[in-house]
């Protein structure tokens, strides 16, 4: 039913100007020049929703933190903003099989059943929550864990391994957002944003496929993403170099050996073998 | 090291009468007759700790819920008994890769260390956690979720699917083991015991391949079985019928729409396709 009134209008402006609802599916970096064109030319009670999996990179500095994208559109179009993520690799959402997702809604009561039934379907099943930048960090960390991943798999680790890398990179997650968002809720991390869309991108998704080519071949990052994405980049490594540049800046990084790991041996810095020391020697296992 | 001293002593009582731990590795059907004949044989400061993965089954009626397999040791032996779970395939720990396994300890203060030191090794690295009946509830109950992940997997269906039942299966293991025993700890489910031996067991473990093989071929169970464990039994199926016996007497069998499809698709009473629905309509997804 959602598609079919759906008509594509090229301008920017005049698709948006009377809508009540912005749905944000655009890559990372164009979001702040979009909404720039939007400024003062949406409607009073519009609000938005960001399907964007990432973190607004060049702010961080001045901020002291992270800087989420939800943020970066509240604050330059005034409007209220949601998030959508979850376990729903494309392809598979396109052949309708059945998946879940979470929205994350900072006005749960106001604006959480209208999003609701904007996405919901039967093979499309979503819960709202209120702990929105958690769900909006889950999303966009889950592909920093999903390359430590890629890396034991091409090293020729198992199951076993690579379940560790999960959790230990689920542990860093939760650390991480209770680091920059203090207080946010355990629950959170057992929706379809959370263990559901790391596992998926953990053994489905491309960041997972990319770094198992790179720590196989011994190719460059840039080869083998110019070889498998047709000169694309990968998510994962991108998100990497902007939370270590955080979590270094505000002198924690050795409270997150895993996605320091990622930054580094993407970037030349450490060897893909170098991941499994880290594992081992993981803050979550002293004195436990 | 630890196999550095193993001796092999054919005699139960023998093997055992001067043990300070006692290690219960053994099908979960027989652990009842070895206690047995282990009463008042063994050193008055011995503990134990059990690595099976399953529950006490005929006993329920008595008890009108779960028997852990560590309660029926500890009753008739009278000693403290710990137990050892986690994302551990076993053939990818002979193989000397890198996992992680939790123990779960009553009396952590007295026996964690003893225990830790015991068992972790640079590629194999322990937690030690005192939420003893979660660490071996988690151990049992992740079976069950691996059938339904098999099923899906036999109906062709891709990682979102996947990661929802792995997802809606863990929320049911969590519903679980807070009716039969209230007050657990949330965060025992983010140990390797929790979400990292259930993403193993539903990709790599052998529940899941014999349901993917039942759900794809059409055979019976016993078949399947045969073909494939020459003849020994999965424990998921046998795990599914002494939950389903719970629930049901309980009265709370519609709180676990995933665990008692498993019991009913594996028993020949649903299909494998029914599996769908029941996670459509499932508890997790009302009013939220």
């Amino acid at each position: 039913e959602l598609f079919k009134f759906q008509v594509a209008v090229p301008d920017l402006i005049e698709s948006c100007e009377d809508s009540n609802i912005l749905i944000f599916v655009v890559p990372h970096q164009f979001v702040r020049k979009i909404c720039h064109q939007l400024e003062g030319k949406i409607a009073a009670d519009a609000q938005a929703i960001s399907l964007i999996k990432g973190v607004a990179a060049p702010y961080a500095e001045k901020l002291g933190g992270v800087k989420l994208i939800s943020d970066e559109i509240r604050e330059i179009l005034n409007i209220d903003v949601s998030v959508l993520m979850g376990a729903n690799l494309a392809h598979e959402v396109a052949n309708d099989d059945f998946c879940e997702a979470t929205i994350g809604c900072k006005k749960k009561a106001q604006h959480g059943a209208i999003l609701k039934k904007l996405f919901n379907r039967d093979n499309f099943c979503i819960n709202v929550v209120e702990d929105a930048h958690t769900v909006e960090l889950c999303g966009a960390l889950k592909n920093v864990v999903a390359c430590a991943a890629g890396f034991t798999d091409g090293l020729g680790y198992g199951d076993n391994t690579k379940a560790a890398v999960i959790r230990l990179g689920l542990m860093e997650i939760t650390k991480f957002v209770e680091h920059y968002y203090p207080g946010s809720n355990l629950e959170t991390f057992f929706e379809s944003c959370g263990i559901a869309d790391l596992i998926t991108t953990c053994y489905g998704g491309r960041n997972r496929k990319v770094c198992e080519a790179f720590a196989k071949s011994g190719k460059s990052l840039e080869q083998i993403e110019k070889e498998m994405l047709h000169g694309q980049s990968a998510q994962g490594p991108l998100t990497a170099d902007e939370v270590f540049y955080m979590i270094d800046k505000s002198g924690v990084s050795d409270k997150f050996p895993l996605f320091t790991a990622v930054h580094k041996i993407c970037r030349g810095k450490l060897k893909p073998t170098d991941m499994i020391p880290c594992l081992r020697s993981h803050p979550e296992h002293l004195d436990r």
